[in-house]
């Protein structure tokens, strides 16, 4: 027999409350092949906030020859409904992308880096440092104008270029964009490979040196394990996880694969855990189904594949 | 800040090995819409063990109307070149099946019950009651003949026609099981239901009543959730867990949706959390290959998909 053991915080303890930030209309759409119509982007975050959510990374202030598939930010923001109580974010990588943000009335930004050098070079062709001396300026300037600021830090647990990441270089990068005067860090396992024991290394590490209450957790499930390391992550206290509906930003290079951890997945097992979200599972998938229709690919989500088979059985949590 | 937590057997304690019980060629195979070569099971099921895998469920003798997909029972084993110390075992539904298997010199079976009446009526025409008595005899006469003998549960955490199921009612069925003679119980979420906390429920409910030591966990990973339970049962102690190559035997009315966890993910995961398995990650993806091709799906595991697309980046475990 095994001796009895306590997972204390799965179930009970600890607060019961989970923040989801839907990053499909931004992390998601950037990620598919498909450029999705103005019209039907507004749509879809109209029916995120219609299911709870209460923070939605909209788009992004980005140069249109670098991301072509959000290249309308302004018409989405001018058409956008926006619902009382949500925080309809943008990620700006400079301080054109914070000011076009601003003239769109947008009240939050996210800017973003790496943890690894290769990876920031390759992406936005600066060394890790200099994004960060880059980043600084808009920083401070978006929090003097009253406009709130999440940073993301990627590859944390893994890099294309560099493979194996060590705990302290996101979190040396973490602690950075805290003392800018970001609000919240998220910690990003860009290519999804981080299995639970990554997770909890990186926690350990990571603990007394960070805010804890002030870290997102975003995982991509490339390989199966974002449910896995969102428990880890709430054995520790993390309250908030990033994901997109439908699990959309889907591996562009191969249909079917998976990329963003699902919101319906998160919820589904939020839910069953005993967490609140105020989010509407059902309602999400309503979402799902409006962006659903624009891609090329089946939505990866596993709660949505299995609603479209299962809705008849009598099984359902919501 | 949080306060310092502890995760113990995830992180070092605790017995660091794992058995996977392979059931893809059986519990797979007789899901898929396709019939599978004799020829290429046998290939199939030969790479598994080259894979390191110790244990695999070959196929099934059961009545040739009631799964057509594993029809070729006796020519499998016939043609199989078994290899020493792995143990390859087959599902047997009744008396009838035993003799068949016994006489294809088959050293292990497995007999299959529920947890809900109401799945047993449907799948055998006889109550749960009357499911057990009449697997007693098939159980007393393998134990007495030498075979080795394990037990399915189905519907522990969710049934499709009685919807949720309490943790009492799969336990007392394992317990009778073991009463029986059975050396291990395989708990299964047949419909892929269960959360990490219903696993957590469950296993509390479970301990000092069943051994955990000859417990098997055998999740499908139909809401994506099956990693997560995992993580649960090895805080727990439970040490064996049930898995098919390349994820086969999705849900046949959905190309594309999950069924059993796969081996691949399963091995991904406990590999990255330190746990020892003997068994090659890399060439449990060579024997899905050999399925692959004869499937009219992906397969779908994602560490199996995800090696497609990036196989040429610097990242992977094995």
């Amino acid at each position: 027999m095994a001796p009895q053991r306590s997972i204390p915080q799965i179930t009970g303890s600890g607060p019961k409350r989970v923040t989801v930030v839907e990053v499909g209309p931004r992390d998601g759409l950037q990620n598919e092949r498909v450029r999705v119509p103005t019209a039907t982007k507004v749509q879809f975050i109209e029916a995120l906030a219609d299911a709870g959510l209460k923070r939605i990374e909209a788009t992004s202030f980005v140069l249109p020859e670098a991301v072509p598939q959000l290249t309308d930010a302004e018409a989405v923001f001018a058409q956008l409904h926006r619902q009382p109580g949500v925080r309809y974010s943008a990620l700006t990588p400079n301080m054109r992308g914070l000011e076009r943000a601003e003239a769109a009335n947008v009240r939050e930004i996210a800017v973003f880096t790496a943890a690894t050098d290769t990876f920031v070079r390759h992406n936005i062709r600066m060394t890790l440092e200099g994004s960060l001396e880059h980043l600084a300026p808009v920083v401070s300037r978006a929090r003097a104008d009253g406009v709130g600021v999440r940073g993301y830090v990627s590859t944390v647990f893994g890099c294309p270029y560099e493979g194996a990441v060590q705990p302290e270089q996101g979190i040396a990068v973490a602690e950075r964009l805290f003392a800018m005067g970001v609000q919240e860090v998220s910690i990003g396992d860009t290519i999804g490979v981080a299995t639970p024991g990554d997770v909890v290394r990186w926690l350990r590490a990571a603990e007394g040196r960070l805010p804890f209450d002030q870290l997102a957790l975003h995982f991509h499930d490339t390989r199966g394990t974002a449910l896995a390391n969102v428990l880890v992550g709430l054995e520790f206290g993390i309250r908030t996880f990033d994901s997109t509906a439908g699990g959309v930003g889907g591996c562009p290079f191969a249909p079917g694969a998976s990329g963003n951890l699902a919101t319906e997945d998160l919820l589904y097992t939020l839910h069953g855990l005993g967490y609140e979200t105020g989010v509407d599972l059902n309602k999400i998938m309503l979402a799902s189904n409006i962006i659903a229709n624009c891609l090329d690919h089946m939505l990866p989500s596993r709660v949505y594949q299995a609603a479209r088979v299962t809705s008849c059985l009598p099984i359902g949590r919501s």
